[in-house]
């Protein structure tokens, strides 16, 4: 079966592919209910998110939008210290799309949200035309999270000598999405992962987070970018300590990519006091998908042109800026 | 200047739209920020809900897809007794759009987040290959309300003898996209308005409110279906009541629409407790948006087939079920 305008009508149709479909792998008590709107236990601070994916393949290696649009959305929230609890879930769905391909991603998208701790508490259906989204589906999730008290950082804490931890190897989301595009065969998959059990872990442990960041589209050089220009601190990190796997590697040499400009969508910075070091590396090795982190570099001093400086391999430096122009299009 | 695809990239060309546009009109305190999410005030009870405009075109009279993105979110948040108070706003726009139309959106939806009472706390962008989003952009806006104590109503809450009002015409909306999207040249507008006003007045009355529904896709026919079918009561309408005005009702005629499935942006039905049919009545009358009110019909007893039944205009009784297939599609 195949989606058709009708299931957008917001009639009988829509009702079916609802409860047929959506219905099936999001039920929970408050989706069960079917308004257009839920209400849900709240708390003295939430925080808010929003995110459309328009990723093109929607089945990538090692994931799919359904994955993706939980990750980015709950790893968002986390970045600020929340704890994600609710999501929604608005569907643009392009006429021809394959039901069981929905289906498939409806399922991973709920799989998700369980292993991330989140519910789905409503949603959202619409249809556009064949050749519209493209891909077949686009997906929005926005999600709320409660802030706990207490919680106080931000790209602007950061302090001389803190130090930057990376969760683990760049460019792997990037490179499974462009392989895929150009049809290489290679052993690289999309690191698509909810960090919801490694950031709760560091926020137990009582270190003392100056900030956290997801890296996403644009890459470690955007996102480092930003912490100099907020903090108005020198970034500075040693080219050869980022950690990228040999696939990746290989993968951005034949094809001239910079890892530093590279999306992922499972790994985050961590800034930390330097007497944290050591502690918030130990919690980020323990924790699933931070196998692979290491502490890259660290924070200077006060710059009138903050910036992030790179060491490079024989030594010297290299002032680095954000991504410039178009980067990989529709890589989330 | 036109949008292109680095602007979608999350990079230098992303923040140069995003301070350069959206931060122009929808500046305020979470959202000058900046961050990936925002931390807001909650509250013990929070409404979520979400809402993707695809609408075709993009501007009609009486509105546009911004509009239309705040109406539509926030009038679902006030249908479950919520307070609407934070929108999220995700963009994705069609490379090629030009950046003064997009502008023109902004404003457009942050004048009418003013009137609804609402802040744009957080936003997402992303940039589609052209002939993607075909009308040139999607907007999804997903919204947080407090839901204050005391709050009960639903769907399942209706008893026999209630009222059914209904607060305004109907199928302007409708009427407006369709003659847009066909050219006909007439004054009909398109009534996509916030009903904050109007709902807090109700509930401010301490009116016994059974349930309130946004006439949205679908139209009156299809959401009284749904009121049938969660009560498990009959319906029953008196045809000649439902307000139309003249000039939908001519556009209907030539057309052969029928007016019970056309959608509205601003509109809603209201069903109370008989004894509170007058002082509910006079409410949405005085209220903003609310001048063609109509009591339409009554809460019957229980039914083993709950419908919705209309008295026709010469005395008959006739069941009209929900809508059936495709209705217009890109409505909203």
């Amino acid at each position: 079966m195949k989606i058709t305008m009708a299931h957008g009508s917001g009639g009988d149709s829509t009702s079916k592919l609802i409860s047929g479909v959506f219905a099936k792998y999001f039920s929970n008590e408050y989706l069960d209910k079917f308004g257009d709107s839920s209400v849900v236990p709240g708390a003295a601070k939430i925080a808010m998110t929003t995110d459309s994916f328009v990723v093109k393949p929607v089945f990538f290696p090692g994931g799919d939008i359904g994955r993706l649009s939980v990750c980015g959305t709950v790893n968002d929230l986390l970045m600020s210290g929340a704890v994600p609890k609710y999501l929604t879930a608005g569907f643009i769905l392009e006429e021809g799309l394959e039901v069981s391909d929905l289906e498939k991603i409806v399922e991973s998208l709920q799989k998700t949200a369980e292993e991330a701790g989140v519910q789905i508490v409503t949603g959202d259906t619409k249809v556009v035309e064949k050749g519209t989204a493209e891909s077949g589906l686009i997906i929005n999730t926005s999600g709320v999270g409660i802030v706990p008290e207490g919680i106080e950082f931000g790209t602007d804490k950061l302090q001389t000598g803190d130090k930057i931890i990376v969760s683990g190897n760049m460019g792997d989301h990037h490179a499974a999405i462009l392989g895929s595009r150009l049809g290489i065969e290679n052993d690289i998959k999309s690191d698509a992962a909810p960090l919801t059990e490694m950031v709760s872990r560091l926020l137990e442990s009582g270190i003392k987070i100056r900030a956290m960041r997801d890296v996403t589209r644009g890459g470690l050089g955007t996102v480092l970018n930003e912490f100099a220009e907020s903090s108005e601190k020198e970034i500075r990190v040693e080219e050869e300590l980022i950690p990228v796997s040999p696939a990746v590697r290989d993968f951005c040499g034949i094809l001239g990519l910079d890892v530093l400009y590279m999306g992922n969508e499972g790994k985050m910075i961590v800034v930390v006091a330097p007497e944290d070091e050591d502690k918030a590396y130990e919690i980020i090795r323990g924790s699933k998908y931070g196998e692979n982190a290491v502490c890259i570099g660290e924070v200077m001093g006060e710059s009138d042109s903050p910036a992030l400086v790179l060491r490079t391999e024989i030594g010297g430096l290299r002032k680095v800026g954000p991504l410039y122009g178009e980067g990989l299009p529709r890589i989330c």
